[in-house]
């Protein structure tokens, strides 16, 4: 009986699917252990009497029918990266599933429709997309079918596999929209757990936006070229680096400025390089911080010379602000259930703000053991675990009965 | 005859083995390009009267027997870089073999025995090792036979297979040391374009120090890790390198500071790099100045909180300063011969630098169009070419006759 069970047996039982020697898991979309996966959650749902439904893209639902058709919905993905954690998605899954199982046992049919929510994918870790699972959900455009993966497979061959195969077992039929989006998830920073909070609140979800900042200087002979003659392409990626850094540090947090890849060309050591490429990812809770330093960037990449730079934006992710009636509640649940919580924003992003693109929405955070998350070392303390999954359930009873 | 052409004209023969479309030259260390260039060149001195050898590592020799034994030696390398130009290398050896038989149809048999050499390497092209022809004729040890090109194959016996291929048409003798050095070589840079002189005299080839630097902070998630508790290899990195150009700018001219190489783990946009490994090449004419930026290097490696970091050398070429009657010599013939020139030193490495650590020895350099080389665009006018020829053959007749 899932009631019966705690969160983290849930997660262990989850993190067979795609489970590595090392503790960690690799789950890819619609890969053999995602379906398995999948599978295996619908099931259970199944048996527990939830009734069960997968969706074109292969997102799972796990719904219990209250009075009304109004449908408050809560959930996450169980995709993971390459070598991630048995938290990251699962938690929120597993947790909507207990904590509505827990509410149907203890109070009987709600008055409106609650429905867990299993999104096919977030994690972008296999075609070079992320949130297909709750874009499609939240009707906010599909993925473009013929993007490929590194195999060379596309994502409409792998989708039509993996959701031909979960056919068999459940009842293919798209969802509507919920009223309301709730999503329990991992920290996978350390804020919490620095500040010494079981539980936070997440206000917004940040602005984030990516870039590659190419500059083109001159190859040329590190031996024979004086320093007074070099458009050295490195030097001046170095510099700007700096600058930037400083003006980051100047905005002060939770302002986050991240170069992730860098690489030169030619690339030999006594060779001035001619060309530097780098990415500048950036994030904020709110959209004109994040504007005025991509401004300010673009003009120092204008100032750079002798080099000459140019700078492309490939992602602009909208800051999605929680809704404050549901924030608001969480918060003044945990304070009537004598939980200590931090109210902050998320700089990761999370299927909650494609929802929130469409429905009201709220986030609850159970801390990341030294902030890791992506890596098998990924941990959460199981009173943790079952603290979120108890307030979820109270914003859940909340909500719904 | 080849008294009767021009540098040029050799050049462009010699140009014609491993010539490329673009009109560059690959020929890489005992290549079958290399192997025709090299027989090219001997048969040619053969058939001017030269006596002609090769020695066990594919060295050429082209003598013109002295009065007494006593050899002055002149030449350069006859293998290219990837992708290289004309110029580099070849200029020296087919200057020295048109000077020398130039001399000897002028004056005759002269004092002492004079011998061009096309050393067999000296780009480091092909395996991960340069100078092995010029090492292997100053005894200053040989090659690790057992060192792989990047198909696999050592260096062993791909020697072997080039010189029984010469063997069948020159004989075998290794070579005494001479009692001189002369050679003659494209600057590579732009100083003596800059700043209007046809002809350079070398003063000393730079010490010449090369390093790898891993810097190693902490990866971590780029939305999630607040900028207070990073430990950002990369932004160190970035750091570094401009407290490590700004000490090079201070240094000042001709010191030359370069950051050729430059990579990051795990190198994802959205993840903070661990780990960034770069290389250092720096240069000076005395070793003093090269060893002070070192100790400050290290130093500031050091300090790199909050990363830690290591420096590892892994070449360390002496700097060689040229014999000074040789270059005044150099200087007054100049001058009689009504040229300007400029005294310089050499950033890049030469043969010159491995014969100085047995014999007196000195070089003359002439304009690099745009300081390009290790390139097709590489370009030397002819009028250049031929007053470098002149001057060399002038400096050969003090010496011989
Ligand atoms: N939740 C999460 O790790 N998302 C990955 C995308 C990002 O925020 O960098
Ligand atoms: N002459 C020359 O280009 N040598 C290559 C080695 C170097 O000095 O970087």
């Amino acid at each position: 009986q899932v009631v019966e069970q705690t969160a983290i047996q849930l997660l262990t039982e989850l993190g067979q699917f795609g489970g590595l020697a090392n503790g960690g898991v690799t789950r890819l979309v619609y890969d053999q252990a995602w379906v398995d996966a999948m599978t295996y959650t619908l099931k259970t749902a199944a048996a527990q009497g939830m009734q069960v439904h997968i969706d074109a893209m292969g997102n799972g639902f796990m719904t219990y029918p209250g009075v009304d058709q109004t449908v408050i919905a809560a959930g996450s993905h169980i995709d993971t990266v390459q070598q991630g954690g048995i938290y990251d998605g699962a938690y929120g899954v597993v947790a909507a599933k207990l904590a509505m199982t827990q509410l149907v046992a203890e109070f009987g049919q709600p008055k409106h429709t609650m429905t867990a929510v299993a999104f096919s994918e977030e994690e972008g870790s296999r075609f070079p997309v992320s949130f297909s699972g709750s874009r499609h959900y939240a009707q906010v455009g599909d993925v473009a079918p013929d993007l490929k993966d590194a195999q060379g497979i596309s994502f409409d061959t792998a989708r039509r596999q993996a959701v031909a195969q979960l056919t068999g077992n459940f009842p293919l039929a798209e969802q509507p929209l919920p009223k309301e989006w709730l999503e329990l998830h991992i920290e996978q920073g350390p804020v919490l757990e620095e500040a010494g909070y079981p539980l936070g609140v997440v206000s917004a979800i940040c602005e984030q936006k990516r870039f590659t900042i190419t500059l083109t200087g001159q190859a040329n002979h590190a031996g024979t070229t004086p320093q007074h003659l070099r458009r050295d392409a490195l030097k001046a990626a170095a510099r700007l680096i700096v600058q930037l850094d400083d003006l980051a540090q100047k905005i002060g947090e939770p302002f986050v400025f991240t170069v992730g890849e860098i690489s030169v060309t030619p690339g030999s050591s006594n060779v001035i390089p001619g060309q530097a490429v780098f990415s500048v990812d950036i994030r904020h809770p709110q959209k004109t911080v994040v504007d005025e330093f991509e401004a300010k960037m673009r003009q120092m990449v204008a100032d750079s010379a002798p080099v000459s730079g140019t700078v492309d934006c490939w992602m602009d992710s909208r800051p999605a602000v929680m809704d404050p009636r549901l924030v608001r509640q969480f918060e003044s649940l945990l304070t009537q259930q004598g939980y200590q919580y931090l109210t902050l924003p998320s700089g990761a992003g999370h299927d909650t703000q494609i929802m929130n693109l469409k429905v009201p929405t709220a986030m609850l955070f159970v801390p990341s053991r030294g902030g890791i998350s992506h890596a098998p070392a990924e941990y959460t303390a199981p009173a943790a675990l079952e603290a979120g999954v108890a307030m979820l359930k109270a914003q859940l009873y909340h909500e719904c009965y």
